[in-house]
């Protein structure tokens, strides 16, 4: 096999196929994978769950993943927010001519694991490849469909006061590791994207109760951008408890060197969730049994006054507005 | 609104909220399109068709359409040629940093046209932005499911010796006019593409008889790439009759001049029909009753003898193997 992609590859003809064959089919094959037009897909009926994202992530390697990973966790955990089972998935990539087949096999191997731990079959794709400098090295567009279980009623506008507001483990990692892999600080600091298929946290969850108003990924824009979005949409108030936040010792260094706020530091293995207060506890509890989320915690409430907006108690005990998000903080981060 | 698009725009926050609803959700609202991670769908169970097309043709403007309109068409056709209604699209877009808004407002306008021609819903989609240089202008990935009817059994693996070969109209109108809306060649033509939804074309094809084995839209790489791969997923020969090709005078100019062979010009509205000898010119009447298919010509027959080949009785009555597809012909056509 040639060592690059080249024009060729995008041509739709021999060259393409084997790529197609050699990289994609390789690593995705399953019984479900089209070789025609379109995939053929015996779903039974009900709710489904459909999303899509693009992934755009600058380096497409950095520590605790890659592109590949990225690109099949973030869209099983669109899927498994909404409550859905994730099903099958459909990639897209653009290659930049040129790019290294052995980082592209690479991207597809971790896509392959990824999909296999989220129980997830990639049933169809699509190669394209532009010319040297019209693409920054590889983007990928993955899109999902799940099953929703019945019972599950998740959205961003069911948020109640009374709730509970619980993260899953410590926010702003992947933000950070990106940042870092981009050498351009010139700082080092032992951390590593908390990238992962969070499929079996949302079940466990649901095992535990059905009774759950809100899952969210807290991705681009991290978490305060979620929560804002949320208490939009819900028309509530929250209130976060700061010293409750977790936060590895790694991004607090960064955060403080640069200014910035974790709160507003992508997350791509992490849930931000609403539930009655009442049964947080035993929610979190689960959660601590979890692989993905040793390091949940409630870190805020629901509120009826100040619909709209998202109150921090500092560590020192007073109440301070968290600044509503706005601007690119860190473009291609996801 | 901002004149361009900005990094701001693709980090997740206010401003690409404002983005989405401006341009997008302007266009494309219809009660299933999602506010949440993933648009809820209801279903009715069976076979479903699945698929995902990126494109990234440049320019992104062209006679007769731009990569909006292309976006749309790509995916519904992929539907189609399944035997399935198009239901639901996502559309994924990456777009490059100072991207007039004026041309993202005409290609989501373009889009809306053509979903609703095509009866399909946009029911989800994403946003990013990337910096200038890191994307050509603009790329869409959409995806689509679409739901199989009854009866309808439809594959590249389907060819029968005996089918005969239809195409819908006359072909390479896609590939030569992108290639000279790129001015690299100081031709002028008066060729637009053919770029068309067609899931009309396809359901007036079942209407008139269910037994059709293979439908597929001859895109990239051409008709000439497609009846390659179906005599090779089928194995069988495949005879064609050249004088019967329908192609645009503009098109055979163009190609005489820069020695291209029309069945290796893309085509974005150009179905290549296989069906039993019997039925194809019934099927032939209810295409030239149809708006994207007046020029419909039964082209060719499968043969048992050379399998896996193309051959083409050429104008002065001589056989002569059609080249087969390779390398790259027109980068970044679709």
């Amino acid at each position: 096999m040639d060592k690059t992609v080249t024009l060729a590859h995008g041509a739709g003809g021999r060259q393409t196929s084997e790529l197609i064959d050699q990289v994609f089919r390789a690593h995705f094959s399953n019984p479900d994978l089209t070789a025609d037009d379109a995939a053929v897909l015996n779903i039974k009926g009900g709710k489904l769950a459909f999303t899509t994202d693009g992934f755009i992530v600058s380096p497409s390697e950095f520590p605790g993943g890659n592109i590949g990973k990225l690109s099949i966790c973030g869209t099983v955990n669109d899927l498994s927010c909404m409550g859905a089972k994730p099903l099958y998935l459909s990639c897209a990539f653009v290659i930049e001519e040129g790019f290294p087949m052995d980082k592209l096999e690479k991207i597809a191997a971790a896509m392959e694991k990824t999909a296999k731990e989220a129980g997830v079959k990639i049933a169809a794709g699509d190669t394209k490849v532009a010319g040297k400098g019209q693409v920054d090295g590889v983007f990928i567009t993955t899109t999902g469909i799940g099953q929703i279980m019945d019972d599950a009623n998740t959205s961003g506008f069911n948020a109640k006061p009374g709730d509970a507001i619980i993260v899953t483990g410590d926010i702003g990692r992947h933000g950070c590791t990106v940042l870092l892999a981009r050498d351009e600080f010139g700082i080092e600091a032992d951390v590593t994207s908390d990238c992962a298929p969070l499929w079996g946290t949302v079940k466990a969850m649901f095992d535990t109760s059905k009774d759950i108003h809100v899952i969210r990924d807290a991705t681009r824009g991290g978490v305060g951008t979620v929560l804002y979005e949320i208490a939009e949409q819900s028309k509530v108030g929250i209130r976060l408890d700061s010293k409750s936040i977790p936060v590895a010792d790694g991004v607090k260094g960064v955060c403080g060197m640069l200014g910035l706020e974790p709160l507003y530091l992508a997350c791509e293995g992490r849930l931000v969730v609403f539930a009655p207060k009442e049964i947080a506890p035993k929610l979190v509890d689960t959660l601590h049994k979890g692989k993905y989320s040793k390091d949940a915690a409630i870190i805020g409430e629901v509120t009826c006054d100040m619909p709209g907006r998202v109150i921090v108690k500092t560590e020192i005990g007073a109440e301070t507005l968290l600044p509503p998000p706005g601007g690119e903080l860190l473009p291609r981060i996801c």
